[in-house]
């Protein structure tokens, strides 16, 4: 289903050593379709055997080290993606590094909120606005909104949505989590405000709850079926996807 | 407007050294159907002259010494309020102190994030964690939902609503602020949940733009306006507002 990267030459996914981000990396480089380059980030390269596999037998497949938390790891990734697409510039960012400390209102601590803060809203914001130079390189070069010019795409969750958080959709309690998705949210929307002008896609997506480490056994989805369905969102985003809160089915979800 | 209070024993406002919590504790005890006791807090007692003024002249104000910030000075508040209200407990919690760090996209910084997100989103959740055996004992002592009863009210922002951030509501771009307060929209969601089954009403709270500091001259709102409609809303709060996103008109806004 990924096979619409054929018109995006390049694609990065933050948090690709494992979970849903690995398998968005193998997603592409097995489609017949697939981007010229996928560049892969992990805060510990060294440590990903999977994500060195695929690179190892995939050339398109660009290994660069990024915490996402650390302005110093991030303007360093910046150069060597720089180095790697040079003028062509960089047509999808996919913000997909993301930390789960779920606490209930007994257990929650400023500590757990502000580190779930860090990682799930500052930094997707703080890539975004480092990597602005390469999406804006990527526009130039092309018309209309979608990965085919420049899209940033944040992994959301539904469980950052306040409206559904109410009822059935209250089962899941975790202060650290919901609050930083849904901070997430609204910085997704700031971007989409300020990029709009200049071309640049930006949306958040909600993966499915994956039976990955972060979803646990119990989810409903595999990481494949998540993936797929994923990269078919991704690949088909235009205009009126553009500040809009999806799900992995393409559906509107409420803030 | 603020006649509503007379069936609230103790309201607790913080940030009531200036702006709306100031004007807010000054209209409650001119009020002839003023709560037994208005307690206003301040991270600096000594610098909040009018404050002290207020306490001065009115017996039914005490000042309580609280940065919001601090889990110790969050404890040794909750010490002195107890032993004020004592087994009473408290009605009426207002988490009204916050900061404004304005930033837009070239501007904004990592740090300006977690800061507006520490004042404006987990310290409201750390408070009313810490205030929750007062206002248990409160709630013990009625029946329904309302300030006559037990209720927090979060004092957020119509900037807080990822909805209305399209269109004419994207004016105003502040990056670290409008995520703390949609952050502070799902913590109140998130309160409102846990603490239904106890009969504690929690809501949030839009005061409209008002010239205060924080809000500067261009604002529509007087002070004073803003404190006489919000504290007629709050005096009106019921079961339908629990859970919810009000403005100063008592309207329900959109997450």
């Amino acid at each position: 289903m990924s096979g619409g990267f054929s018109k995006c030459r390049s694609v990065l996914i933050t948090g690709a050593n494992r979970g849903l981000g690995l398998q968005m990396v193998k997603d592409l480089v097995k489609s017949n379709e697939r981007p010229h380059r996928v560049i892969a980030t992990a805060r510990k390269p060294a440590d990903a055997k999977d994500l060195q596999d695929l690179a190892g037998s995939h050339s398109c497949v660009h290994i660069i080290t990024l915490d996402v938390t650390s302005q110093a790891s991030i303007d360093t990734a910046i150069q060597e993606v720089t180095s790697l697409v040079g003028n062509e510039g960089l047509n999808c960012l996919i913000n997909n590094a993301a930390i789960n400390i779920s606490s209930d209102l007994g257990r929650v601590s400023a500590s757990d909120m502000m580190k779930n803060f860090e990682s799930n809203a500052v930094s997707p914001l703080m890539v975004t606005k480092a990597f602005l130079p390469l999406l804006r390189a990527a526009v130039a070069r092309s018309d209309g909104m979608g990965i085919h010019r420049a899209a940033v795409v944040n992994m959301s969750s539904v469980l950052g949505s306040i409206q559904l958080h109410w009822g059935p959709g209250a089962a899941f309690r975790s202060y650290a989590y919901r609050t930083s998705k849904a901070a997430l949210n609204m910085v997704t929307r700031c971007l989409a405000v300020d990029l709009e002008p200049e071309g640049i896609l930006c949306m958040a997506l909600h993966p499915g709850w994956v039976r990955t480490d972060m979803g646990g056994p119990m989810a409903d989805m595999s990481v494949e079926e998540s993936s797929s369905a994923v990269l078919s969102v991704i690949a088909g985003l235009s205009e009126k996807d553009h500040g809009q809160f999806r799900d992995y089915m393409g559906q509107t979800l409420p803030w």
